[in-house]
């Protein structure tokens, strides 16, 4: 299956930088994630959004990485972004050692058995993504009932608000997930003996 | 976590043909799929679901086995059913001999990497399921383009009413996927070598 | 006009127990109610619809027979369904001693007319029957504040959950309700005189 | 049941105009329909809103009454609204000779058994209705293609707007239809012996 | 660029009232809003319409002409209607001596800046002209929290449904804004001088 | 009125590249843009997003400066954005030299007097925007049957794409426009005498 409908370039075809980065993942995974062989069509879009993204997954604050991958799973699944939906579903099994919360939080985030304070993070997230016009001060205080800070806020509505634009370029796309993702994070122990 | 809002009946407590029932598939299946006790505590109406389910999924037709799980994931990820996503997600991995078809068909069917024919199945099943008011002759003319039969279209379509009914009783009963179905089916062979 | 996109059998041709049964209805009702001869045309299935239909509208239980067929109604209504809102119109009339009860809860319940008890039971089969991923507890709660028991929350999502199923059903088949359906019972006293 | 959420006048306090015109039709339907009453609360609004009806609704051109009303079910149906469901529902009844008609083509015009010319006028109706800023010329062209002029596309689309504002209206007011709508033209002769 | 789909009358051929009014218009503005124009092709309708809305938007009452203004520009800007968001528009700059108020009611009036009580009443504007069918007794009772009256609740209702017909007549007709309308009122002095 | 829910830095605390680029800004248009100030509050995220802008905005390609500004106008306006319509409004007017063509596009570029190219581009944008999901082939044959080649469908896609993201930011940020770009670009000579 193609896995997009534009060009996709040779890695060693590609400015420096990226090449750089691009085997670095591949080094530390084991493979070249799609994303990253579709959007290096455009080097200078895709340097900006591997920064926008560097800034918001790979930060320090009130979020775990965990809890990050689950906005951009929720947000994911209801922009039924196949791409988002299947690399970041394994991503959040192996950060929360869970192999059953991505498909959880994918299909319907209020029964996946998660702490209340993380349905309120995905409230949040999920406002953002969908219908961000609505939003108002009542959802801010909401998360605030939860302990989140308001940096946490952003945090989280920026989060929907990138893979808003990360949705909309693999539908664009076309972009298929690498088959590794399917199957990664599945053999991890069971909820119950991991911290999220 | 609980598997229902309602009580969950003993299986040693049922009447004879759901309990003879329920055992074996417990027998073939090596557990028991939580719908059969979640259901169980109607007994009339749990004879009445499962009799209606056997006859539109175990019958003989135009539509594989593999097709007909298709229908249910498919419909079901729509009405954001936890259950029917994750236990026939693992049906349909297990018919489809294909250990990403369930993600692909439950997040995005029309990238799936499935036939033109299947993805004009999951289309009018998907209107079936979404909005079935706008049904029309166009939609059946657009499974005959296909090769499908009007016994297909029913088939197609029943499933998909069926699931429209089982979706919502899992919502309302808050219904939770047993553990077992998230990973099963996911060690199969990749998709090349096998018949959907 | 056809009553169906599918064949329609005749009654003599039917397996004994649906015959029977289809005789009885007639027998008692004066004509065959089309969903009969319609649904006739798979035994397998047509016998489950009719087992569920049974047990969820037959039974006691803490709602009146009209009180479920208003639930048919409106849920039925909000799908445009014509089989159901006018054949369970009639119903509905009959048994809520009635003439203009139907038409109201069809067009707009919130209008009509019923108690604030039957309207909280209806915004709850709605709920179900349109968007049933967004139930949650508060639903049921309002439920309780009504006095309903949880068994009762059971009929009344069960019920916009089977009619889920028999609206698309209706619209998967073209399925038109029999001429007499639409007088029945608007000749009866005015609604002051009537209990419901 | 009260009629209006607002002040209901009594007839002999209105200004002249208003209470002849009411007395007129109280003299040749038996009755003052109760939109008559409760929009005569504000006098001028009034005056303007059945001048605007009878400039639509009383004059002659391409479009039958009885057609007419079929735009005025089908969208107060879509809208929810009892009062002008139920009235013009009898009124459709009574110009179309036919006691079935309404109740058809407030469920589902589609299935309603009226010719294809009429449907196509109702598809116009609908879509300025429901999304009018959709509307364009693919739309005027379907309606010229079943031999409807220009003007009636006016008619047809004037008509729908004019009840968009009478469905609020209705809805604002919370106002009630009169109990001798239900049953208005119910015994008319079946539809096979008339001519809509 | 045309300003209707249909035949526009020249004023010198219209009926003496309506070119009465309309040269009377065009005394006062320096110019003959498009509106005029393109209704009167209808004559009937046309007198209608403007009796309709001078009853509504010329009336003492609760409301300053400001707001009225504001209800017609955010809820024709809901239905995506150029005529009337450019037009009135204009005319809330004016009344409002304020530049910047029209495009900010027009794009998303829970951020423009306007007062508590006004958000409310566009709240309630908005809820009669997207879904009538819900409004209930919390949203007067919401009203009557900012000081509305009944009365008042009457005119923001009917304002909304006047504009609800008046937004579908401009997308049936195609009609376009006078290219005068789009700069009036922009030079006023700043919103903090003013008194809306 | 405050410019954002988040604190606003002091441009001599930014860091230098950020102050630079900002100071550039101020000097060029005699202001700085609320947006700059807002999003700096996250100087990585800031630089990530204008360096995404800047690829997408400033580059050479088949659509104009001007077409872009209308893909943010359309797809912000859709969003409710009142940050970025009122900001690239101007801007579009500017580099249309067209005075009324931001306002068009804002309310219903379907009737804003564009080329039917434009429109094209537009629809195509809004499908990304809005319901990225049901993108398929067709539409892109689409924008090539109007002379776009498959790199102008990216940009098409990327822009509205990116503001996906940007409006997000703005309605979570509570971002308000400068006051002055509500006028600029006003005064433009009209649009026959224009190129876009």
């Amino acid at each position: 299956m193609k896995i997009s409908r534009f060009p996709v370039p040779e890695i060693a075809t590609l400015p420096e930088d990226l090449r750089a980065r691009i085997l670095a993942v591949q080094e530390k995974a084991g493979f070249v994630p799609n994303v990253f062989l579709v959007l290096a069509h455009r080097p200078d879009e895709a340097r900006a959004f591997f920064a926008y993204h560097d800034a918001l997954m790979e930060k320090e604050g009130g979020l775990s990485k965990a809890e990050r991958e689950m906005i951009v799973v929720a947000t994911s699944a209801a922009n039924q972004c196949l791409y988002c939906v299947v690399a970041h579903g394994a991503i959040l099994r192996i950060r929360a050692k869970d192999p059953t919360i991505a498909d959880q939080v994918a299909t319907d985030y209020r029964k996946a058995g998660i702490t209340e304070r993380q349905c309120a993070m995905l409230d949040f997230a999920m406002k953002v993504s969908q219908r961000a016009q609505d939003l108002g001060d009542a959802d801010f205080a909401a998360l605030r009932a939860h302990g989140f800070s308001d940096e946490d806020a952003w945090d989280i509505g920026a989060i929907a608000g990138l893979f808003a634009l990360s949705n909309r370029m693999a539908h664009l796309t076309g972009m298929q997930p690498n088959a590794q993702f399917y199957e990664m994070g599945r053999a991890a122990p069971p909820r119950d003996g991991a911290k999220r």
